[in-house]
């Protein structure tokens, strides 16, 4: 057997050995059904059964109340950047609020325009996102159809340490690099949704939690995959899913269970982001990128300062089998993204490299 | 190892035993890579290499011609359903002329209806969908921006034997049920698409072969994900793509490849529908659904005339290692669905248990 690499990369992202062990081993035939998951009839009752049980595991890892459904969708994170505001916003003069904290905010806000009025209501834009603007100053526009957010900026290492009070207004939270990785209520949103491959399982796959008022709403142009009624009338099947990365997220979500849940992730994602942080913040060589009180647990960037000894490292890492290491390129530098899956190991090498490499350069 | 079992679902369906091995055996790390491909950054020089081989194989296969994009995106065949329109009707006063041959056809019809007129310029709708209607005889709309066909009926199991003349209009067609199981003369077409989950991988994906002059003429009312220019200017990296969906099509790609192309693959499907074609029409008990000339090679549906029957007979199958072979719930009676990757020995087999059953019920 081939030897793994530590995987940096911010998503598609590394998944637990054990997880791509199981999946290998039922690959060319699941259990008992004399053929591949990937070779079953969605309709087929032994395909629902896998479906079923990814959403119950989701709603229990997640604590999500009955009154949210549930969607295991096509198209990432980002057809919900088209979708959202085709559902939610009102036919004619539709409006919603949105807090430009970072890359994916930003393009979801751009999105939501051709579909209605945007206000930026909080921005770190100016500022390189190196923050997220503090929610308790925010006015949020009592007309406005829902409040957008982004909870963890993948590029930019930073995330919401509270979430805002928006009221009445719907709080649509697009969570993809940080779903899973800490409690979160979800009675105080109206939607959260998030990519699956950072925290869940592989790309092409979006979960959606939907409270279930704000279902039935879409505009008569909304494309059919995209209307959210007809996705929960059908059950997440309008058409054939992503069949596959469904069952990979279900074997995602027991493997989470197993090391007892999100609360459980939560204490080791702390410490793992502790490890480093701790380090960059006694480090002459490095220094972390983003403000502190704002720090991601999920995606740690930081620079040198120079561009040249930034790319020396990340070669220098590389070499050490440490994968992926680079930051963003809008943004340079580095960035370590640690999700749930990243283990312990793999950060304290990632530590003991950066020494390393900070004598040699001393 | 478990036995496998042979597998008739009309889709997601079977994928050939080597494809499905050799993805087993690289799923906990590509060879070299000390990753599996579910983790690779889809900005990665790695992963980059897997779609371009992906996409130059497809071209290779299908003899696409230069002219003619290829993508690989999210959705699956419906979600070009909306896009279609969204891309290539006129922005006002738009209409499209669509043939009503089966329910995949119908469907893409209605949803078409929300962006323009659609004109069903003929239709076997009324005589359920036993034949393709006569494609000589239909009259185009000169002012149609484009005509719109499904080359195959997967739930009634008939195909078109030849394509429509259309001039100037684009002619696009969803080949989601016959992709590669015939040679097809791409130059003929505008937009050729199909859902990947029959005879290409899991599902999850669609294939899009786009003559360049019909990509860019999008509706700025387009979801990003559906804007044709966009996906092209982004190599369909508009966000992060199905990773490995598209390397499951690749092993596909090679696979067939290795058997020696399309060409080689339709003499053995044509062989394998005959070889169940030819015993329906000499069965006393078995008829075939679907009228003699337009018989699919890739959907084969049958009946006894007798629906009790029909249940006992799907059921003596499964009790013989042959799954699936229930008819759409619609339609009832029986479907065999022998994609590409069904092997000759299942076929042989499916007919030796439909001999055996006709015995015992004679």
């Amino acid at each position: 057997m081939e030897e793994r690499i530590f995987n940096f990369s911010a998503g598609p992202g590394v998944i637990a050995e054990s997880v791509l062990k199981k999946a290998a081993d039922e690959l060319l035939c699941y259990p008992g059904k004399g053929m591949s998951v990937m070779e079953m009839s969605h309709r087929s009752q032994m395909y629902i059964d896998i479906y079923d049980e990814t959403v119950a595991l989701l709603r229990k890892l997640m604590n999500v109340p009955e009154n949210y459904e549930i969607l295991l969708v096509q198209g990432g994170a980002t057809e919900q950047f088209s979708a959202i505001p085709l559902n939610l916003m009102k036919h004619e003069n539709g409006s919603a609020d949105y807090v430009d904290s970072g890359n994916f905010a930003h393009v979801a806000s751009e999105e939501a325009k051709k579909y209605g009025k945007v206000n930026i209501v909080a921005s770190s834009r100016e500022d390189g996102y190196t923050y997220v603007p503090d929610v308790k100053n925010i006015q949020w526009n009592a007309d406005a159809d829902y409040a957008y957010i982004c909870t963890n900026n993948t590029i930019y290492g930073t995330r919401y340490i509270e979430f805002p009070d928006t009221g009445d207004i719907p709080l649509v939270a697009d969570m993809s690099s940080n779903i899973l990785s800490q409690p979160v209520d979800v009675s105080k949103f109206g939607v959260i949704f998030a990519g699956a491959q950072k925290n869940i399982g592989p790309a092409g796959l979006c979960v959606m939690i939907i409270r279930k008022d704000l279902v039935g709403k879409e505009r008569p142009i909304t494309p059919k995959l995209m209307n959210w009624g007809l996705q929960v009338k059908n059950t997440s099947m309008v058409n054939t899913p992503n069949t596959y990365g469904i069952y990979m997220a279900k074997l995602g979500f027991e493997w989470l269970l197993g090391l007892g849940g999100v609360s459980a992730i939560y204490e080791q994602n702390k410490m793992k982001a502790a490890l480093l942080y701790d380090y960059l913040d006694e480090s002459k060589l490095f220094k972390a990128a983003a403000q502190k009180e704002y720090r991601s647990l999920m995606n740690v960037t930081f620079v040198t300062g120079d561009a040249d000894k930034d790319a020396a490292f990340v070669k220098y890492a590389a070499a050490n089998g440490l994968a992926n290491l680079k930051g963003h390129r809008s943004v340079g530098g580095m960035r370590a993204s640690i999700y749930n899956a990243m283990p312990v190991a793999g950060v304290q090498k990632l530590v003991d490299v950066m020494k390393a490499f900070e004598k040699e350069n001393a």
